[in-house]
């Protein structure tokens, strides 16, 4: 097992990280910016170092000023919570180069996923179900619409290299699909660096629904079930839940056990999650992402199995916690990420926390870096805290999902909690009948 | 159902019982002395009504300034917590000459219960296992040493109206029993006005085992396992974890059905706590609490039952959550009562809390009615607030617990927070080897 971790992250994850380590009793080193001095992950781990100012390429991007954070302190090992070099390969490697350990999957796995269309052609060969589509970038030489023709309109035209909505196109015409294509084409290359799109068949009103499996990176890997994350707000997941309200076992058991085999078949190393759009009955791989993810509480709720422990006991060479046949679901859990945004416009509203009460009791878990009196800086994402709850049934955690986001306090700045309390009444919401688009129209409406 | 609550109590019940009327979507009325204004239970309330000032006679045992908060808000049910009016048969009996629903047992029960020596022999006819002794009082023309010699020493004499170790002296010898017979009355008459003492079989090293038992006051009765509760300083419990490290699986059975049994013969309403004391695999009957406890979270955690949200569903004349064969003990739960005390003298710290950070995460749940900026009042008991872990095992369990009291802070006022930190590292607590004298001797060590 490791002796000392270096966590390159801050804000919740890396408090969720030190809790881990704590747990496992490995010493723990934070690193922050000169913004994040007062953060909690700092006050709670056993060093600290500071690595920079912000923006986070000065600081949480900065390679030199990590590895000279983990020369300094005797780190031995590297966790990099979710975002900024979690999903970066040189990063992994660089780690592996100076005999630091990397905890996450294998350098090649990271590259692999982190390209688009590799990941679809992976995945297609690996037996996963893919969305209809190019099968490769279209350049200038395809014939597009032909293409688009084969696959049927609405097409969505995508970035290879793209995440988070950049770069992302729907032509519902071939009239429409040739701007389409050389304004998704444009975008991409200004914020990737990569004008490569590919096309897809596009979904009318799909879910969100995605695997999460645990691989021993020696052909072992099993899943977990299912996290259900349709509702978004620019392609971001705002509410996660397992199991998803429309999935029965044996569809559940069936996408699991494709992926669990694909995963072996890879050797996969660690956590990571298999994302699909669900429509119809049939899954349509969308991504992988080879890191821990911000949801990942919700499976913890309904399997309680520790993922982000489990990740560094993996990643030291561990044994998987569990066969298939023993991970259990129990119950039901939602995960709200309650933003320090105008619930209205989404304009992020740093600031300092004047009042705040986490609420409590039965099946009610925070995850959450902010104290009473702390400052959200501007510099980084407007987490505040995921709210996470768990019921016998998905009545039962409504029913206290309810309670606890009424309950909740966080004075001083603006939160989407008023959002929250709104959705959790919303008969879509309650029915558990939603698609990837409903936020969106709620928002509008 | 109820419409409107009044809830008879402040502190972190008083918050349980409010979250459980929010989740069952009913109104709530908070009482507070003017010393409480300013509590949590007070902010988080539909209504509030100030029912005088400090000490509690004047105020939270108040019963006509109840009556008269009931009567201003046209709450038509009261729920009274623990302590307090919890155990007052004839609070039971006022509230329901003025129309009102008393949230607890029959009146009955609870005067039946109240009388130690009633309610041991109510056990034995039930056929719950009670420890020798002289079946009723013992009086100056009764032969005490004939008694305490067929019991055989060292026997126990205990206040029939007694708790909380007052009126409790122990003989060893022939020689001591005079002494202690003496003693034992008179501090009973000026404790509890009632010099009625009884002599028990005394036992070396037992632990306290409870068990929870749920009624529909029809007939229907259910256990829910045991809680151990034996690390416990002058006879008030500090530490209760579920399930006992002693007790197998069919000793839980056994007890359990008997005391579920006996519930179905009294035809008992609402919850309930059998408290036993358990040496070299007997069970003795020690009393029975005929409400809702303070350790309740522990049963909680490994049946997902809400205890409280039921308590008041059965009160209202709903079914039994479960079925016997539903019930099932999943994991372990751990819980820790934090006070406001000096951790080596115990002398009580009220004051202002300066920071707050409650531990979160995966397995962690805080009742605690307090938040940074809360002056804790010198009037009550010093309940900061409890914390509860949840894990797969016991060895889970204590790794949780261990980091989550590391993890949380409580600054201004002194805790006994470092007690618990060095409790959680005990190897006789880590291999779950300790009896209800182990604290003592630990702390005078």
């Amino acid at each position: 097992m490791f002796d000392k971790i270096l966590i390159a992250n801050r804000g919740e994850i890396a408090l969720r990280i030190l809790r881990a380590c704590k747990e496992l009793g490995i010493s723990t080193v934070a690193v922050h910016s000169t913004a994040d001095a007062d953060a909690m992950h700092v006050r709670l781990a056993d060093e600290s170092v500071c690595i920079g100012p912000p923006p986070s390429k000065d600081s949480y991007l900065n390679v030199p000023a990590l590895l000279a954070a983990c020369e300094i302190t005797g780190a031995d090992a590297v966790h990099p919570g979710y975002g900024f070099l979690s999903e970066n390969a040189r990063f992994a490697e660089i780690l592996a180069e100076h005999n630091l350990h990397f905890i996450g999957p294998k350098a090649e796995h990271i590259r692999l996923m982190g390209d688009k269309i590799e990941a679809k052609k992976t995945a297609k060969r690996l037996g996963i179900p893919v969305v209809p589509g190019s099968d490769g970038g279209v350049g200038p030489d395809d014939d597009a619409m032909a293409i688009a023709e084969k696959i049927g309109f609405p097409v969505l035209v995508k970035a290879a290299a793209g995440g988070g909505g950049r770069g992302m196109k729907v032509a519902h015409s071939a009239e429409d699909l040739m701007l389409a294509l050389s304004t998704a084409s444009n975008e991409a290359r200004s914020a990737f660096g990569d004008a490569s799109v590919y096309l897809e068949k596009y979904l009318q009103k799909p879910r969100h629904i995605e695997i999460q499996i645990l691989g021993d990176g020696r052909g072992g890997a099993i899943h977990l079930g299912e996290r259900d994350c349709s509702l978004q707000r620019r392609h971001q997941k705002v509410w996660e839940e397992g199991p998803s309200p429309v999935l029965a076992a044996a569809a559940r058991a069936k996408i699991g056990a494709t992926c669990a085999k694909a995963m072996q078949d890879m050797k996969y190393l660690g956590v990571g999650t298999i994302e699909f759009l669900y429509e119809d009955g049939e899954f349509y791989f969308i991504e992988m992402n080879t890191r821990i993810q911000v949801e990942h509480p919700v499976t913890e709720m309904i399997t309680d199995i520790d993922l982000v422990l489990e990740q560094i006991r993996i990643a030291a060479g561990g044994e998987l916690p569990a066969t298939q046949d023993e991970i259990q679901i129990i119950g039901h859990a939602i995960e709200c990420r309650i933003n320090a945004e105008n619930p209205q416009t989404f304009r992020p509203s740093p600031g300092k926390i004047m009042q705040y009460h986490p609420p409590g009791g039965l099946g009610v878990r925070i995850d959450s870096a902010v104290y009473q009196g702390y400052v959200i800086p501007p510099y980084y994402d407007s987490l505040v805290g995921k709210l996470i709850v768990h019921g016998k049934t998905r009545g039962e955690c409504l029913m206290r999902l309810r309670r606890a986001l009424d309950e909740m306090v966080v004075e001083g700045i603006e939160t989407t909690l008023p959002l929250f309390r709104a959705l959790v009444r919303e008969p879509d919401i309650i029915d558990g009948d939603y698609h990837i688009h409903w936020l969106e129209r709620y928002l509008a409406g």
